[in-house]
């Protein structure tokens, strides 16, 4: 890969976020989300040579939200293998992330384990009977052993904050345990899925952490190959709810937002990327980082196709 | 009126419906009431005359549940006025009891009343940020005075026994706490509904507490006129969830029915009729009940039409 | 009946309707009903005693549109009996006049008879493989014999004008068919469909129409007594579309309203009520006829309930 | 490319698939598709090197179907540009491929262009006011100047027999209409439509066709590189319907199906894969066709991801 193209390329892009005159709004449905300072712009590449570059504000910590989803979907299906898929779909949703309506068509079974219905499920599948802490030591861990960077943490206040606000998702759990498709109390599966959408890290840390979805050698070996491959079809069918596949059309890349602001998209084959930016976008997702991933696959004649 | 006729009227329908070889199935959702025998009947009618007639087990208390939402909708109303009516909705929803669905299309406001989750808003109206003891005071008092009984009493261990298993009810819920349509936390505004629904009284009591709604004089006097007219015309569009077309169409009177196997009737000017048998239809409605009402409606050649 | 009273309460209408600063929108999607003058109000009352009275313009025709698919009912329901009812259910939608998402959900059987979906249905069991204008004799057969006036009619410009313009009946229609729910080619059951909405007739000559569904002694007997009872339960509960809880509601009467802005009310044993004008709400149904029906169920202490 | 490894994964795979005692259930909708013999199964490769290779009944033609809709919607997209966005969306529609739910919901905008109502949409930009035949032309010739072969066809009896029994998607052409989003009578798009759905061709001529959509040098140069990608984006996220999140999990691959039992399949910069088996799996694609393009990506461990 060529580096110094690269690095250029995330310099002119974080100077062209940077003169934006309009960052989005930032996620304002919890006040520990509210008061971030929407002006702020970060990029990392993590490239499959080994490589680390970055541009802006790229080890300021953020919430990393619904990102988070792709490591607990890699647990759960090293936990739980393709009887997974008993309890979640794999289809893209064509609804809202946090939509209700799918669920009750479908009898409780969500679309796919990136909007919320999936990911709470996905976390009560890896929650299994055990107490919450030990669900997020294993979360953490996970993500910590990705990034290689044991000081990742989760952030308590959002984590209680969201638990706070979260009567949405308390429909949703609600829902899935009458359906039959949640095996412990909602606010049980609820506390751990705060507690897991609070990891924060930075885009450095992020783009770390996303190398194992490279499929290249010397990778963090976390999970098989073919395995690798499904994550990444995911994450490009279903990755940006009903915004998915204006993401997939624009970018090419598989890749996963979260409504503090971040996205991590993955090159296969050669590059983990992550974006932070915490104004949003009309789908929920990052504004810039949107953007940014947009005129770096560009730039790098990066996509899938 | 033709008391004799009408005697004559339910000792026949009750000798039938106690022949009867499908008695529909008792409500499985909670122990509670899984566990009452099935094959019980009871009927009862007050007159605008002042009468009271009944038949089968009239005198054998059950669980009132949905049949109580007529009672809190008066409540409501009396408390705020048609400002209730910027909360709840006033049309036929044309879905199950308990879907959740429309909620999510119509941004929180229920389609009317006598749905689960117009119930719930109307007791969150009732609560008022009382204590549930109070809000629960009122509503119990309300239907002690309509019936004249202050022996009507609320079940705790079937309120307890809801309370545990409804996590659709708190699906519903939170969604409405979400949408800005709560005014209580989710299980304070629940609490005091399931100990709403879990009123029990028997088809005689229920018939006497039902008086108030014959809109003739001698009656209880607890609502003005015209809202007793929208009353029923309410059971009559929407007492029956998505089988209130159907009920109409076969008795042409205005009802509320409840999950416990009561069903409520008004005869507009002419008589309270209040039916009981625990064993449900495909609607949740009773099947002995809808079948009997119909019967006595096309004996007694009564219907609004 | 005191028939001064009515007169005069019909007259006091008639002059506050026409002092009426909004009188809503005349229906725009056809050019033939687009340049009727909006400022036109008309009453006509039938008593079951005999009398006719009326106020403003009783005698002006307008376009009957959707309160015809009352009387067609009547037919089919005569010719089909209760197997009607295997094509056509019986509750209220819950959806606008002409939605086809229903349909979907429920592979083409039609949620009620008033419905456009359900009233094609209607017509199309009516047309039973004759020549449409042997089905078109028979419907206007059946209203003129109602109303006793072989005058009324049918306005050819106003049906190839609907024609010309119905694409969402037409994929109503079709989508009717293609779930082996229509029994013709769209276009011949479209064609005497929109026919059939073209009829023209007064107020006056519709309330005379509508007198059989009085249910009273001297009244024409052209359906059965049951069966007038259930015509008026579904006039109540489906009548106006999406607004039928709220029309219920307000004035407590049976009603069937039409985009030509014709409503016909029916009093049970006492009267049949027809009102126009042509400027409707937000429901598609006459704004001023709704209007007026509410103040004259009022006025005359006129409710079912 | 290794072409010895190749051509012995398409012997082996073909060997599999001949040996399948399921070869799913033909299309029987319309009678010319229902009398085709069902265990028939060819499948062929055209490789960015410039070869061709195929394995059993590569040389008989079938009906192209709903694979047409990828040539023509880079047609629409050569003759309107980005302006065709307004009219049709870029989402997965997460429902069936002939659902008209959603074209209600969102006021007749279809999701993507491969959904049916979305490929009508796209036909009727490329009608453009011209006779059907002028526009059948375009597209029979930009399909024929894409495979080099000016022996493929359209089967004037397939369209006939599609305009016969297409009510369902009259109904979408209808609705379409309505809402404004159709530029001509729905018979003259529809017939377009019909007869560009039923060009004919083999396995062979389908891959030869498909290589404008690998993106290498020295393949027919019809689209530019970033169209070609964003066409490969819509086919991996929506080119199989609700099933379109499976496919993409299974074999990584975007695709098109038609309900004549064709895939065709694009492994970007490498190969154009097109498979012919008629009969079809539950979603409606090739049973034995979706199989076998997962044993061949994971045999060429061909995968974008």
């Amino acid at each position: 890969m060529d580096t110094a193209r690269l690095q250029q390329a995330l310099d002119t892009i974080t100077t062209r976020m940077q003169a934006s005159d309009d960052w989005g709004q930032v996620a304002s449905y919890i006040p520990e989300l509210a008061r971030i300072p929407p002006r702020q712009f970060g990029i990392a590449v993590a490239t499959a040579g080994g490589e680390m570059l970055t541009a802006g504000a790229a080890d300021t910590p953020f919430s990393a939200q619904s990102v988070t989803k792709v490591f607990a979907l890699a647990i759960a299906l090293g936990r739980a293998g393709d009887q997974l898929w008993a309890r979640v779909g794999r289809e893209p949703s064509g609804s809202a992330f946090n939509s209700i309506v799918q669920l009750e068509y479908e009898q409780g079974i969500p679309r796919n384990p990136f909007i919320n219905a999936g990911a709470i499920v996905v976390t009560d599948e890896i929650l299994s009977g055990r107490p919450p802490k030990e669900a997020l030591a294993e979360i953490l861990g996970f993500v910590r052993a990705a990034a290689g960077d044991d000081s990742i943490y989760i952030n308590d206040k959002v984590a209680l904050s969201e638990n706070a606000h979260g009567h949405r998702n308390y429909a949703l759990a609600n829902f899935l345990r009458a359906c039959g498709n949640l095996r412990h109390a909602p606010e049980l599966t609820l506390g751990t899925y705060f507690h897991q959408c609070a990891i924060e890290l930075s885009a450095r840390q992020l783009a770390r952490a996303g190398r194992f979805l490279i499929g290249a050698p010397g990778m963090p070996n976390l999970v098989a190959r073919p395995r690798i491959r499904r994550l990444n079809a995911l994450m490009l069918t279903c990755g940006h709810y009903d915004g998915s596949g204006e993401f997939a059309f624009r970018t090419g890349l598989p890749a996963k937002s979260g409504v503090g602001g971040g996205i991590l998209a993955i090159v296969p084959g050669r590059a983990s990327v992550a974006v932070w930016s915490p104004g949003l976008n009309a789908y929920g997702n990052s504004k810039l980082g949107t953007e940014a991933m947009e005129l770096l696959a560009r730039a790098m004649d990066w996509s899938v196709f």
